[in-house]
């Protein structure tokens, strides 16, 4: 520890909250040291902690509303002091190091800009998405916070994207693509055109290699993959229901005959370890940037792995100073901007 | 032979043209009966030709110039003479029943719109691809023709994708869904919500099921996915491009080890035939929908396989009289709309 406050975790969000949340944040504090506060019913979380001989282990924060899984943004209004209100609340009073969250994404990036508004100087916020690339993941943002963005909300999306991908992933001056439907600067709609435009001009401050397509998603050619929120999310919900879907026809195949029977046994943990890896509950979650304070959205579908997996990626961002380093980035785009 | 005209193949498009278009052609013509007129330069057709036994079997239409796959809409303009266009003249003059090209997507968009139009009452053309769900496939459209749409657009795709359906699938009253963010009425962007309130209320001319996902482009919950050519274009190449990550990924993690190797090979032909129905080439190609003639797009990659699907694709399309039915449901849209 060091002496860095603690993760708030939203203990009622998610398909499976609070026994997985509960459960996933005994190992983030036992396993990886990760400092947490759950947020929620203090009945609930205490038997849910007592499953783990963990009563008293991790603070408890009271907050007697939730946002329902099925509602959206609507929700966060009518409930100031629904869960995921009350873990930002922790942010910005300095009580917590950042927000993580398994609830409704919509109902998570309202409170967000409610709770801890944008950044100085930020349009909008983005959600950040690591895609299973290697050497190391490729960033898509926007995945779904803003549906309908100007050409000059992309290029803040790049910049947040950047800085996201120079602190989490450490790499320099990661390149960065505009997704879009044809590799030449005239190709897409109006929005992407014009964004290309504006992204061109804010090089070298932003280290913008040009257009990526939909194939590109997968295959590591930039490191930050810029689009709206609307398009972010069809792409990414496609992407993950594609995957699901070759393996499904796969599993069918390879198991189909008796050879072919004998030949997945024998291959049954490799497939295991492979769909592992491109698994999001691995990799941690989603990133709300843009904001006064690190929101780390993840899988409403996740498991105590995937809980803990957030919690530590939260808190290395928090670390990091992923924020701050958000900020320089928007401030260094207004001195440059041309717009 | 019915007596119906030719198929209007553009000799010079794709990129393994000549040779593997003509191939494809002598297979349409030999193996399926479909009556095929070679569009390009006389000399390289006929020499191609030549390669099969079939000089003289395949009539060659002239056209001295053809648009390269690197060029877009603007080189439809400054070649009338090219082979595409004089397809589509064929088909304009009633010489021929439809254009088969597997030239560059936005030079036969450009070229169809300028040389046949749009039917009467159709905004803007889309492109029409058949998803591989079963028991049959599922057509998303548009899939590129058209990048920035208004909400009256996308309920006229919906009428031209459901005309599509009904007479090259055969399906009654096929359920079309809307590609948007969110299952809810009041998800997506501007654009969607719009589209949604209007596709509610061309029920029952339209079978107009609600909103889907990413992820239900291939589980088969509706026969046709509207959206616009931007989103549309972006979610078809994630799509394949999630799916050869995936079988990349597998045949690495299949691979690996000597008894996975060995289980790998006893299965290699099941992966074979999987592949192969994954295989754009095999379902022949995406349709332009919205002009006055038929026009099947093929891969640009395609194989005298792929040439020879489209061609049996575009012949049915011909003789099933799917341009007169999507002008049906046009107009039938026109007198019911709402807007």
């Amino acid at each position: 520890m060091d002496g860095i406050p603690p993760i708030a975790l939203d203990a009622m969000g998610g398909d499976n909250a609070p026994g997985e949340i509960v459960a996933g944040a005994v190992a983030a504090v036992r396993d990886h040291g990760v400092p947490v506060v759950l947020v929620g019913s203090p009945r609930t979380v205490s038997e849910a902690l007592a499953v783990h001989d963990a009563a008293g282990e991790i603070p408890i924060v009271r907050a007697e509303e939730a946002i329902a899984m099925d509602e959206g943004a609507l929700a966060s209004l009518r409930r100031p002091r629904s869960s995921i209100a009350v873990a930002c609340h922790l942010v910005r009073r300095g009580d917590a190091s950042a927000v993580v969250s398994a609830g409704s994404t919509a109902g998570v990036v309202a409170t967000g800009k409610l709770r801890l508004r944008a950044q100085q100087g930020v349009l909008r916020p983005a959600i950040a998405v690591p895609l299973p690339t290697r050497p190391h993941p490729t960033v898509l943002l926007d995945a779904g916070a803003t549906a309908d963005v100007k050409p000059e909300t992309l290029v803040q999306f790049a910049h947040l994207g950047a800085a996201y991908a120079e602190t989490a992933l450490g790499l320099a001056a990661p390149r960065v693509g505009l997704l879009t439907i044809g590799g030449e600067a005239e190709k897409g709609n109006k929005l992407t055109k014009r964004a290309h435009e504006l992204l061109a001009a804010a090089v070298p401050s932003l280290n913008f290699t040009g257009n990526v397509e939909g194939h590109d998603l997968l295959n590591g050619v930039v490191d930050v993959i810029v689009t709206d929120g609307f398009t972010g999310n069809i792409a990414l919900k496609t992407m993950e229901g594609a995957v699901r879907y070759a393996f499904t026809e796969l599993r069918e195949t390879l198991e189909s005959g008796h050879v072919a029977r004998l030949a997945a046994a024998l291959q049954r943990r490799r497939l295991r370890d492979l769909r592992k890896r491109l698994d999001p509950e691995v990799y941690g979650g989603a990133v709300l940037l843009g904001l006064n304070g690190t929101v780390v959205i993840a899988h409403g579908a996740s498991t105590a792995k995937g809980v803990t997996a957030a919690c530590v990626l939260a808190m290395n961002l928090a670390r990091q100073g992923t924020v701050a380093h958000v900020g320089e980035r928007i401030a260094a785009g207004h001195k440059h901007r041309r717009w």
